[in-house]
């Protein structure tokens, strides 16, 4: 619970009603998206205004309160959840499109807004925001700019990043600063703007951004490639963009994902192929068709066993939407679902599958992968039951071992999830001590009373890197 | 000149002709592509590999002794001009393309390799790197990662940053980080390679770079549209984008620019027009054909006297040579030449070369505009005197009122050269005294003693802004 004059000084700045510190409150965001994780905070605000956070901050920050900041906490690294209690500043309320600027194609928001609110009124107005992650129907755009998200159209559009132009954010100390602008070009000194996204709430709170927009693509088609051999599926994601085609989406199902997917979708998927490529080509219509034409001698060339190209809208929105299920399905088999996030130079794929299964079976667990297969990032997900101690310790030493792989294939321990808590450990086997040491100084540049999102990022206890010699 | 004894620990890290104090090697480091500037070093270093620079590093630290690093030194702002003396370290040994990797489309390469031969060697191979900064005959890819460089095709390809997937760097300290990776997807911890990326080497010193290809356009076409009305011309800018089409290229030339590139050129332009846009569309054929028929409809709705679209290669390649010329033909004209970068959002185009125009009247300069119009980026270029402290006096305070309508519409000091020097007392109308104090932090956590490129971005006396009242 919060000290009772401070609970007082934050209602006094938004509204009785929108500082709360009672336990239904408190409960329903000790927790976000990632399963295991639970911490309660003492408060919870609800500000309305860039303002009222500005106040909130100072006020914070003159008692050397925490803070969380969060949208819908659809995150799954525990970005968002309350580690060392505080306040969890909810931004829901700051869900405005302020402003869609056709002259620069561009929009301002607040960051409560969420994604597919988004996405609809720009689509609405004969505009295209291409990022889109699996949980943009509930996830926030501050959220999908703190952790940097991606989505199945990240090969060809790029992710959150590539659309931030500018952003207002409040400091640890509550003062306001404003990077960027309505420019696609501007070098006046550091690119803080590319910095606040992906930094998980460590750096600055986001209050309103500008996204650039883009016209939208005349056509679209989508593709189903099935093989019997996962390591044809694998090639054929190298050959590909080695053929000089990037695809708008090129994603990968394993077996047991194509099983849970078509149990859950009933998409009448055929469930003894090994891997199933889901191939989106979008621009103008002969490109389209040209594109596809050659995707689909290439995935002939590696002998996919049958390839279909969705003949209606509908049908292609079926198959993407059983993709965008891959998650909510695999969550149906066993009470517990660890989604992870390996990413590996995209010519590694069929080497980083091989080996997610290898080490699945070494510790006796279930993983399901799929992924951006075009963008080298995979979403290894273990179906496990977080009451079975023993059962937990062996997937999370087979995680370890996946990330410990991916590196060593020149890889990350996380292509678009983020490393909140859960890959703080593992942070430094990606970044090196030197660049452990650079993100500390940067984070105490920024927050130096450590009141951001604290005990993200940088854990206090690293894992120690053991190095596994691959046959 | 260096003391002695730290020559020849220099020289026992380089070998003997790699380091040097003579008056030759200082006098040749003591200024770069900007005007009016000039310091002496105390010695120039050639290193050859990263283990020599971070040995370097690791030695000038220990004495406290500030470092330039360079490339070609082509840079407009200043960026590599040793205002403090020290050490400049120049880069060109290290000008090797370490890889190209086909299967994941990147490029590994040394700082020092010259833009233009990376680029056609890239071609070469059937791909495509996009950054095509003026300077591209001469300036560095360490240079351009410096400086984050623009280019010609900007608006459509995005610039140096976006192609930097991942760096190998040396800090103050002599430590080496390596960020990023041949991943297009990497989000764990802060985002270091985007923030060395324009950072001017304040921060560290860039080693290698892995930088993302792109499959090359099938087709490109040209085209110049001429008009009589400059504000057409730059409506033109706008109504292009707003109807859906991003060209690759989008450049627009006033009347005294398109003097001078014809009396440099010998291309035979109407010297009458008020403004030429030059204009390239590339991508498959049919799109190709299909946007420079909708961008010419939209250039005579605007009252473009003359649309003409290049019949040859050979034709188009003269005309993008004759924009690339502009500076070095309005250098012709007077002893001194003065190129400014300042960016507005697209729509304020007209605005601002309307603007610029008044301002070089009220103070009797003589201002050419030309630049990226697609990107808001404008060039006024003044022809001045040296010598003549008066006119240059004035020419600056044209320069800062120019700054300050480009803040007042939205714009920014610098779209792609840089703040170095030159717009260091500018920098605080940008980004405001809090985002000063935090990249003055960001600075301090990299280079806690000052040693990496003193005295740019972050100026002594910084100018107080005079906001103007616009009629």
């Amino acid at each position: 619970m919060l000290d009772q004059s401070l609970l007082e000084r934050l209602q006094g700045i938004v509204g009785e009603k929108h500082a709360r510190d009672d336990m239904e409150a408190r409960v329903a965001h000790s927790y976000d998206g990632t399963p295991m994780l639970q911490s309660l905070p003492d408060g919870v605000v609800y500000p309305e205004t860039t303002e009222q956070v500005s106040e909130i901050m100072k006020l914070l920050a003159e008692h050397r309160v925490p803070v969380v900041t969060r949208g819908s906490g659809s995150n799954l690294c525990g970005g968002t959840v309350p580690l060392q209690g505080g306040v969890v500043l909810v931004m829901h309320r700051m869900n405005r499109i302020l402003e869609v600027d056709l002259d620069n194609l561009t929009a301002t928001v607040q960051p409560g807004l969420i994604t597919q609110a988004f996405t609809d009124h720009v689509e609405s107005l004969g505009l295209y925001y291409p990022p889109d992650p699996s949980s943009m129907k509930i996830s926030t755009i501050g959220g999908n700019i703190s952790e940097n998200s991606g989505g199945l159209r990240g090969l060809k559009y790029g992710t959150t990043k590539d659309y931030v132009l500018g952003l207002e954010a409040v400091l640890a100390s509550g003062e306001i600063i404003r990077t960027g602008g309505k420019l696609v070009k501007d070098v006046a000194g550091y690119d803080l703007t590319k910095l606040l996204v992906g930094s998980e709430g460590t750096l600055a709170i986001v209050t309103e951004a500008t996204l650039k927009l883009v016209p939208p693509p005349a056509a679209k088609k989508t593709m189903l490639a099935m093989y019997r051999d996962l390591q044809g599926a694998a090639r054929t994601v190298s050959r590909i963009i080695e053929s000089r085609i990037i695809p708008a989406t090129l994603e990968i199902l394993d077996n047991p994902t194509i099983r849970v997917v078509d149990d859950f979708a009933k998409l009448g998927l055929p469930r003894d192929m090994e891997a199933i490529l889901l191939i989106e080509q979008d621009g103008e219509p002969e490109v389209v068709e040209r594109d596809m034409e050659a995707i689909r001698a290439v995935c002939l060339a590696e002998r996919a066993d049958r390839v279909e190209v969705a003949e209606t809208r509908e049908h292609a929105e079926r198959l993407i939407a059983a993709r965008r299920s891959a998650f909510t399905a695999l969550a149906r088999l066993r009470p517990t679902t660890i989604l992870e996030d390996a990413t590996v130079p995209r010519s590694r794929i069929a080497d980083m599958v091989r080996r997610i299964g290898e080490i699945a079976a070494k510790h006796q667990v279930n993983i399901a992968t799929f992924g951006h297969a075009g963008d080298g990032n995979l979403h290894p997900t273990a179906t496990t039951d977080a009451r079975d101690a023993e059962e937990v310790h062996r997937v999370e030493e087979a995680f370890a071992e996946i990330f410990e792989a991916a590196i060593s294939m020149g890889g990350t321990i996380t292509g678009e999830h983020g490393v909140g808590v859960v890959k703080a450990p593992y942070l430094e086997w990606k970044v090196g001590e030197s660049g452990m040491a650079v993100m500390e100084a940067i984070k105490a540049a920024f927050d130096p009373h450590g009141l951001l999102n604290p005990g993200k990022m940088f854990a206090k206890d690293r894992r120690k890197r053991v190095v596994i010699q691959h046959g």
